[in-house]
């Protein structure tokens, strides 16, 4: 079973979870390629160790070009801040070694742009870690639409809610400043993304983003808490989308309903195990959503258990992406998303940051 | 017990509801006046001695003027088309004759306008039929938010989705013509009063109006089968309404969703006896939205049940809008949503349609 | 359009929801018969005259012998405590006037058996007022399995579970005493109802009545507080039944789930216009529970409202009784359940509170 | 980092779960000892080398004494069918070797008996392998009425309800033969010892267990395919457990609710990452069932998200499982269930079968 040589930038919240899926994909998938923890790199000496140990990489390190330029260390995960994305990716394309980054691209459009052009002038493999739409449920929820089950989407709504910000009191922190990590930065690619996947291109589009509460405990808050978009997809579907940090009550809003002339679907990752699905078709009297539990059926689901109904979580989400960067590695073909279908999410974000500045539509 | 002649203008959907609400009303909610049900008006004189055997009137006629000059006709509902709803109430009203009267209004804002001068002119009672806002369930959501339990609303999300129009298949018929048949028309004035009402006045709007299907069986569709806006609320709160009338697998959509800084709620028709409410209080581990079943705690519904959670329905709501116009009528006080009130919901509906055209963000 | 006096023993809770019923019942339905409030009976002339008032009764008295003997009543409602049930019944019948009696008939099951031999003897139209199993939503359960559209029912689950006692410090009262106001006296004979309903006969039976909280403030409990029951149908099926009191949490628990080699339908009063499907057809991937709404599709709802998912309510299934009742009036034909019906609940009640004593299987 | 050896016979369904669980628990809950994938045992030497290479082990035999001999492996997993439980374990113990065992422990109630012996003698970590009690929910539920939270338990309802034979025309196999592979023996156990868990010793019962489907394609069953009983709790409480593999429509339906003086717990393993509580304190009005979701606020959540509600699944309660088991090895303290811990659960299985058999209560 031939080896690869990974390297995590990163050994916060996604660097923990990377390191687990690259511990446990070979087993759940069977995977060809199977990954060897070779380096972790974290801001300090000490946390780069401390992550060491406790993930069992083999070395560790504070220095990204240091783990970059390694020559056991094949394939690049950057679970970094995003400000570090653009440096990190292009470095680890010039060496020619295949990159999984986290979401959103770059910190910019330009730089996502920039990124694109150098994961393709490196011919390696690239994809950019939306793990929520790698759920058994939505890629089943992809495959019903791809295959026409409900018909012409007329409607499409979608929302990324989390309350970690609602409370007025809670105080400023790294997360209250840089667009980065405002809504729109950190939240809102994942739904932004989700549409594009389960609906198609964004064609035009008028967004509001504000901050609610400007100032916090501790500082003035420099990026947003919400917003919203109404938009028009190109294949004439209309569609809302709504990202929150102070949505009270939500913990995990990563929820969509898609209407179509033959049939509807409803997802929330809240009960991630679970498609509603409702038919157009059989007696009026038995029609109505129906809860779909994933299961053996469903795409990827069989890997993690036999039994329907038994559930995935969102570890699970990660070690589905890491099959899929090993398999894009191995095979050297391009999995969903690339760097370049990436690069739309910024795209949108960008032209909603603009409309909302301007108070107006704006075409992509 | 004083009796009151009640007569009532068009006896189909509304006008069967209207009066079976007049007659149970009295029992139900023990009122001070007593409607009998003096006489019903319908298009032809067959259809009005059908509805009056049927629901129990003394008398029929198919001349609306007829019943509104009639002496023993002492307060009028008005459930006819929207065509005719602006001269029936000035009739009504320079008759000096209490008018409730079906939502919205007019068939276009001038025609509102018109109705609330005959109405304040009178000095008689005059209420809006919007009966959804009615049920106990958003009455003690509306008490929730203005007794300041979820703090301050920073976020509205609202919708009134039916499927009746959703198969491009389903052939054009009246609905499919005439603006006050549309959409915005006869669903979206629901949802709006329900946002008025729940978080205060719109100052700003953005709004697409659409007809998806343009064609149908048997000719072309003049009127729009969805619309959205995105919207800011006086007191500062970001909204969204979303209203279709091809939102498959919806059936009684009256939905929203309101966040504040001390908790949310969330309302759904198709399980109107529940409001779910979340509160930011207590531990950490034990948050999460309750499920609130309707009881005698609950406004407006020891009358109908002395058991929590037996449920009141749709002809309820349409008892408690006859219990308030009953009252309106006896003690001279205005009740909300008078015609004043009402006119709120012509004027937004109004900019949503001068924004959809212009493509453009519109003051209220 | 023929009118029919009706009297009405009970000014409380079902007196009340029968007297409305009756005030509506004819414009709702277009009933062939319509009912005249006659006379209402109470325990003393001043609530007697204060009920009469509220409802709009002509006539109010609080000597139950002179309303049944009033030859202006044709019809009686029995909506006494259950002991006085059975005399009162017995008067009507000997007076040749149709009754519709609350459940259960009976004090003991020997007056139940009475009642039907009286009821039987007279030849005029007897109904036990069963009410929660005439929703819309459960008429369409009975027809589903019926038709077998689930197959062999395989297993059922019923309970009627309220928590109005759960409190141990809520107060000893007149519910705490006499086997009547127990929870097999007033709970359990919903459920036992449904089950009968649903899926047939019982066979045999083994229980446990128990009563939780034997000391309250203000008294000895000397009625059971909850109860279970596990029991073998006569087609084959295997069941378990649940009543309690106590049940914290649940405001209107009357809820089953049956099973069958076909399909699945689980329903609950506290959400009681949907009822939820399950079919072993179509493929693995698409089969789900389907919350299917009550609408114009299913038994009896569209005299309510011609919008599906629009709701009825606790109210309206005794519209619906009340319907029944004049049905059988006027057409002379025997409707579900009547007395004799009735008695099989009280003798299933009474194989429980046996098989608890003796801790034993009993066969019926 | 100290390692440990771990020999897992099985690799099948269960096998590969633990075989995963291994591969991550280390980097997951930064374990001390950490697990290395020794040995792998199967039916054949063909099967045992693909289960090898596919999970990651260094070396694969078809014979589990050569397992347990080796003296590399350092810790048992046993995931073999329930006829071999007894043998391996006693070797396994013999050799000093700690064992996870997954449940029941033996085929029958004796066999089970001599393996808590076994343990006892050899004083080494032993575990019963319960995972679905494990959940951060199902901690959580045991946390609330451990503390009190629901006041004093009154009633307990659990099931274990899947419907992978609810096909009569499911052909027999393997599972339809031997009381091991029944619903007693696969499914009751799990919500027995959730029972046990969270409201304590089962005093008496009374219980059915029957084969629905006695003859299926390729032969006749012999083995249970649904099961219920009552039950009396040492503590006090009535209780009720159903069992099936016929139950139409449930994938996972691992599911309880659990009523106290003072709250109410409803749990459904379908949704594992909610728990409904319902208290019975504030304002009536404001009182329900919340829905809480899992986060960092719960046990043993947090290693797998920082974010509430980002959800757990099945393997991860395979992965707290090893956590536990290694954890018992490295502190040698017992871990709840211990072998006699999970003999309590043989003992239920054990007299329902004879309660059914005799058509009577028994005491435990």
């Amino acid at each position: 079973m031939p080896e690869i040589g990974i390297g995590i930038l990163g050994g916060g919240y996604m660097g923990k979870a990377h390191s687990v899926a690259m511990s446990s994909v070979g087993a759940v998938f069977n995977t060809k390629l199977r990954p060897r923890l070779e380096m972790i790199c974290a801001s300090s000496p000490e946390s780069a160790e401390r992550y060491r140990k406790a993930y069992g990489f083999a070395r560790a390190t504070a220095d990204w070009r240091k783990l970059v330029a390694d020559p056991a260390v094949e394939a690049i995960v950057i679970a970094t801040p995003q400000e570090l994305h653009k440096e990190i990716a292009e470095a680890a394309f010039a060496a020619g070694k295949p990159v999984l980054c986290e979401k959103p691209m770059g910190a910019t459009l330009e730089e996502a742009e920039d990124m694109v052009a150098a994961a393709e002038a490196s011919g390696v493999a690239n994809m950019v870690a939306y793990n929520y739409i790698r759920t058994p449920a939505s890629r089943f929820a992809r495959n019903l639409i791809a295959s026409g089950r409900i018909g012409t989407v007329t409607w499409f709504r979608g929302e990324h809610t989390e309350d970690f910000y609602s409370d007025p009191e809670s105080p400023a922190s790294w997360r209250t400043t840089g667009m980065a990590n405002g809504t729109m930065g950190d939240l809102a690619p994942h739904m932004i993304n989700a549409a594009l996947a389960l609906v198609g291109q964004v064609e035009s589009l008028v967004a509001e983003v504000e901050t609610v509460h400007s100032e916090r405990p501790g500082g003035t808050v420099t990026n947003d808490d919400q917003a919203q978009m109404m938009c028009r997809f190109s294949n004439g579907a209309m569609g809302h989308l709504f990202f929150s940090r102070v949505a009270t009550g939500r913990k995990m809003g990563y929820a969509y309903e898609i209407m179509g002339t033959k049939g509807a679907i409803r997802f929330d990752q809240e009960d991630q195990n679970a498609v509603w699905l409702y038919l157009a078709e059989g007696p009026e009297a038995e029609r109505g959503f129906r809860k779909i539990l994933t299961g053996p059926a469903h795409p990827d689901y069989e890997p993690f258990c036999l039994g329907p109904g038994h559930g995935t979580g969102y570890q699970d989400q990660i070690i589905i992406e890491a099959r899929d960067f090993l398999c894009a590695i191995e095979t050297g073909e391009a999995i969903w998303p690339t760097f370049r279908d990436g690069l739309e999410v910024n795209r949108v974000v960008q032209a909603a940051i603009e409309s909302s500045r301007d108070k107006a539509w704006r075409s992509l």
